[in-house]
């Protein structure tokens, strides 16, 4: 059996971040690309040593099994291996290095445990190759049908069932079947640091609201249409999305962010006026009045853009979570260990949404924090301390050594 | 020998759509594209019963070169086979089509004639797939280098080299040497429908300036970044198109048209900030004054995006023609010719740019328009009617004719 020292959970993240490394510093292993496929691969040995049996299932979710209470439920410890392109080293993969080290610690101390632990690498969480994002976990909650992951594309075509048979993943089984979940991230945002506090206890996820934006035009010759005969579908677009950063404005700070940043257009040649623009919207509030509001505003931005550039606008609604609370017994249960190992901390909200968004609807669930340098994220210059990341480690070995011990809040 | 009779004109026309035919009665043909090759090769087999002999210049250029004036110059009669995506059938098409039966009318007349005649395919005027457009013309009159021509990339990061290779596209040889060229498009305009007339007389062209923006912001989570910490660049390029739009309502209406049509951005995922967003500006009028106007606003248009946006914005200029006439004496030829037929006619400026604004430039041009169906251009639905077609095909004979007999305007 392996040791799991502070110093070697920090040479496993460094070996981690090689897998992918980006010449910026950064990591790139989009859900199923070579960079994922690799640290996968590289994760399975590393969980072995430490006395997991190592599964897969069927949305190609990896289970690292530590059998500590033979036929019991699992606790979950996990977050996600995959990343954003040009994406920083700690979003996801922190957390799952850490549930590993974590659910080791917890194996070796031969405590008398109630429950299993399997240490969990959620598919896709990331979603930037293929949408939604949270698949793999949402899959596992059911409130993704297998068949509707399996046939998401990128943007060349390619569908998650192929991506995953051409990178050879399987055989696959049945997921294990979870007790309680406790995930560990990085802030992505710079209240902690702030505040000078070293653990995050999530009480709360913005609410979000997610949409597809598809603007019709018509082609036309960008030299000798005239401009008052064009329907030109990017200029709609420009003004759709102009407005919806400017639409954060209307509210008062940090009530309200909003992004588009995919988009693609039809037939996108220089001399040719686009016919078509696809685009995400992407809206996030701590107020469910707030998100509700600048739902109904988008409408008539929208409608504005439509009348402006001549162009018709159809609007769905891809993915949204609402804005929800966690578990109260979780956050009770992480101050309790928090405050016997004195870390510093504070309640937190996530405007980002996590693996454990979707768990906490299932199952008593656990959501830790640990700062982020200057907030940055989806960014090569993402960076938390090994202090910060130690910290971490020690409070979700004793998260995880408590609910396998007693479970969480339920007797 | 084959004959050229104008059904057979028609029917040929009606062949040559099938080539790169598209479900919605367009043509898809871009440059070296399949169905560009398909109807190059299917040109070439026209050529050589009307008597011609085909040709290849190094960049591509396709020649029918019909011998009567052996060991003298030519009389370039052409226009571009490629196509926009999703393009009309006449676009260019029917101008090369036109030029070989004219060329093949004037060899059967057995005229005595002072020069030789070339038809003319030139290559990759439309520019969509490969920019700069008017390439083959522009390497033809030495204002673009071949290497320049042959290293201009696809969006896919393919050459022009290796595109023509891919294709097969060989022997190579050298140009004809032309003494004077002529050129018959459809208008891409509503003049001459508006005005009930048959021939556009072209006697200018606007000018146009082309420019490549690359906007640089910062990558970040789109949930948790902060909007104050955000550097958008997809926020920035959306100021921008918007207003570049919006600029032309500040000059009177058909002085100025702009747009902007091609666009790519990084990373392009729906849940990170954009860090690069790339795309053309096309700017054109009728007015030396207003262009430059245009320039100068462009810049301040940029100047408050960078501020609003907390981006950084690089302008290059990518290609440009001056506000520039047709030489007088060819509008004048082409005048007669129309006025001895019966022709209806007008003066007529052309805010497209043909393979003629590059030929103007060294011998001595004429540029004739036949009607466009409410101006529709770089669209399925581009038309113009038979009869058009046909009219247009016999003043370019015509023309044709004179040109081959004496020249135009030099003695």
């Amino acid at each position: 059996m392996r040791a799991t020292t502070n110093e070697q959970f920090l040479a496993d993240f460094q070996a981690m971040s090689a897998n992918g490394a980006t010449p910026g510093g950064g990591v790139e292993r989009q859900a199923a690309s070579a960079g994922d496929n690799l640290n996968r691969a590289w994760f399975h040995e590393v969980l072995e040593p430490l006395g997991a049996r190592v599964i897969y299932d069927e949305i190609g979710n990896q289970y690292g099994l530590f059998e500590l209470a033979p036929g019991a439920e699992y606790v979950g410890l996990g977050s996600h291996l995959d990343s954003q392109p040009l994406a920083g080293r700690f979003d996801g993969a922190y957390g799952v290095l850490a549930a590993a080290h974590a659910a080791g610690r917890v194996a070796q101390s031969g405590a008398k445990a109630r429950y299993n632990l399997a240490v969990i690498n959620w598919f896709n969480e990331e979603g930037s190759r293929f949408a939604p994002s949270m698949m793999g976990s949402s899959v596992f909650v059911g409130t993704l049908a297998l068949d509707d992951a399996y046939s998401a594309t990128d943007l060349s075509g390619v569908t998650v069932a192929e991506a995953q048979e051409e990178a050879g993943w399987a055989p696959r089984g049945e997921a294990p079947k979870l007790a309680a979940y406790a995930e560990i991230h990085v802030e992505q945002g710079k209240e902690l640091e702030a505040a000078g506090n070293t653990i995050g206890l999530v009480t709360a996820t913005w609410g979000a609201k997610k949409f597809q934006a598809v603007v019709s035009g018509e082609q036309g010759h960008t030299g000798s249409t005239l401009m008052a005969d064009r329907k030109d579908a990017l200029f709609g677009a420009s003004l759709i999305i102009s407005s919806v950063e400017r639409l954060t404005h209307e509210f008062a700070a940090g009530q309200l962010q909003a992004s588009v940043s995919q988009l693609t257009l039809e037939p996108n040649s220089p001399v040719t006026i686009a016919r078509e623009v696809r685009f995400n919207v992407d809206v996030r509030s701590p107020s469910t009045e707030v998100l509700d509001k600048a739902q109904a505003r988008l409408q008539e931005i929208i409608a504005a853009a439509e009348e402006e550039s001549r162009t018709s606008v159809e609007l769905s609604p891809t993915h949204e979570w609402a804005l929800n609370p966690y578990p109260a017994a979780g956050v009770a249960l992480a101050r309790e260990v928090v405050e016997e190992l004195g870390y510093s901390h504070q309640e937190i909200y996530t405007v980002a949404g996590h693996d454990s968004t979707n768990l906490k609807e299932v199952v008593p669930t656990v959501m830790l924090f640990i700062p982020s340098v200057d907030g940055i994220s989806h960014n090569e210059k993402e960076f938390t301390t090994a202090e910060d990341c130690v910290a971490g480690l020690d409070v979700l070995t004793h998260v995880a050594q408590r609910l396998v011990e007693s479970g969480c809040g339920e007797g």
